[in-house]
C-alpha cells in the first residue's frame, strides 16, 4: 500500500472545497517540551481564514492563541484504490496541510456564528445570542490562509505490465460522503417543540 | 459550541475500539525548524503497536524512523449534540493522542500484511507477493501504545434550566458509519475477472 497516485495541487479552489467539505481539522503544535501534539477541532473557513474555537480552560487553545506556531491538517478520505499488488494499492484522499499562527479573532461574535452555522448551518437563526459570561468563557482563534500544501490521490491502480497480464482484480472502491441519521430529541425536550429547518436540512442528502 | 460534554477515558478497550474503527491516523511531529506538522496516514493497531507505512521517499517517516518525537491522533465524529443555545452545542467524537517514537518493524513482510489486511480485509490472500524492490522502496513503522489520552463525548445537550423552559428544541444528530459504494473495475481490467472476496466484503453493510 505505498505507491500513491497522489499529485500536489495549487488549486485554491481545490482547497476551499477541501475545507468546505470536512469540518473536522487536526491542528498540531509543539508542547513547552518541545514534543509535537495534534488535536482534533472543529473548523471552519471564512474566506482566507481559518477559524476554531473552544474554552478558555484548554491549554493547547491558549498557547496557539498566544501565537504559538501551528500546523493544520484537514483530509478526506475518498476511497480505495485496490491495485494487483500491496504494493500498488492505496487511498484515494484529498488532504491539506496549512501553516500558521492564529490569534483572537477581532470579530468574536460573529467568528462564532460563523462556527455554529458551519456545523449547523441555519442553527443561528434559531437560538439566543450567546450570553457575555458564555463569550467570555469561549476562545475563538483565526489564521490566515497563507503557506499551505494540497495533496490530491485521485487516480487508478498503476500496476506493473506483469500483474495487469494477471489474474488479480484491480478498481476502485468508492466511500459514500458521510450521512445525517435521524435525529433524537433530548430526553429533557418539552412536548410539541417541533424539529427545527436547521436540523431537517442535515438529514437532506446533499449533491456532490 | 463550546461547552463539552466530554470525558477522559482510561479504557484499553475503548481505545483498541477506536484505533481499529479509524484507520486514518494523524502523526504530529516537529520539523528541523521547529515549526510542527501533521501528516495524515493509515494506521494498523497490531496489539500493543500503532503501525504506519510509506515510501522511503517521505522526508517526514525517515524523521519518524530515526525516533523522532511523535504524536498519533485519531478521531471519529459520531455526531452532533443540537443544544437549546450555540454554546451548548457541540460534537460526539470519541478521540486518542498516542505519544511515541516509530521505530522500522522488525517483522516487515508481516507488518505490512497487517496494515493491507487493516485497509481491505483478505486482500494479503488474494495477490502475489511484495517483491523485494517494492519491500526496499517501503517503511514500515511501529509505534508501542504507551502513554495514550482519550476522550469520549458521548452525551445529550446540557442546557440551563431557563433555556430548557423556553421553546428551542434540542437532541443529538448521529452521524452514520462511512460505508463503501460499489467497486468500480479499473480502465484495464482484463474481461472475465471477477470482483474478490475481499472487495465484495467491503461492501457488506457492518453491523455495530
Amino acid at each position: 500500500m505505498t505507491r500513491a497516485t497522489k499529485k500536489a495541487s495549487t488549486d485554491r479552489g481545490e482547497l476551499d472545497r477541501l475545507l468546505d467539505g470536512e469540518f473536522l481539522a487536526h491542528v498540531g503544535l509543539v508542547r513547552p517540551d518541545g514534543w509535537p501534539v495534534v488535536m482534533p477541532t472543529a473548523l471552519a473557513r471564512d474566506g482566507d481564514r481559518l477559524l476554531i474555537h473552544g474554552s478558555t480552560g484548554a491549554p493547547w487553545l491558549r498557547a496557539l492563541a498566544a501565537g504559538a506556531p501551528a500546523c493544520v491538517e484537514v483530509t478526506a478520505v475518498d476511497g480505495l484504490v485496490v491495485a494487483r499488488s500491496a504494493f500498488e494499492s492505496s487511498i484515494r484522499y484529498r488532504s491539506a496541510v496549512l501553516f500558521g499562527s492564529f490569534s483572537p479573532a477581532p470579530d468574536k461574535e460573529r467568528a462564532l456564528d460563523l462556527v455554529t452555522d458551519r456545523l449547523i448551518p441555519g442553527r443561528v437563526a434559531e437560538v439566543r445570542r450567546s450570553t457575555a459570561k458564555e463569550l467570555a468563557a469561549t476562545l475563538i482563534l483565526a489564521m490566515p490562509i497563507g503557506e499551505w500544501s494540497l495533496k490530491i490521490s485521485a487516480g487508478w491502480p498503476e500496476d506493473e505490465e506483469a500483474d495487469v497480464a494477471g489474474d488479480a482484480w484491480a478498481g476502485v472502491v468508492p466511500l459514500r460522503p458521510r450521512e445525517y441519521d435521524a435525529q433524537q430529541p433530548a430526553p429533557d425536550l418539552r412536548p410539541g417543540i417541533a424539529t427545527p429547518p436547521s436540523v431537517t436540512r442535515l438529514l437532506t442528502p446533499r449533491r456532490s
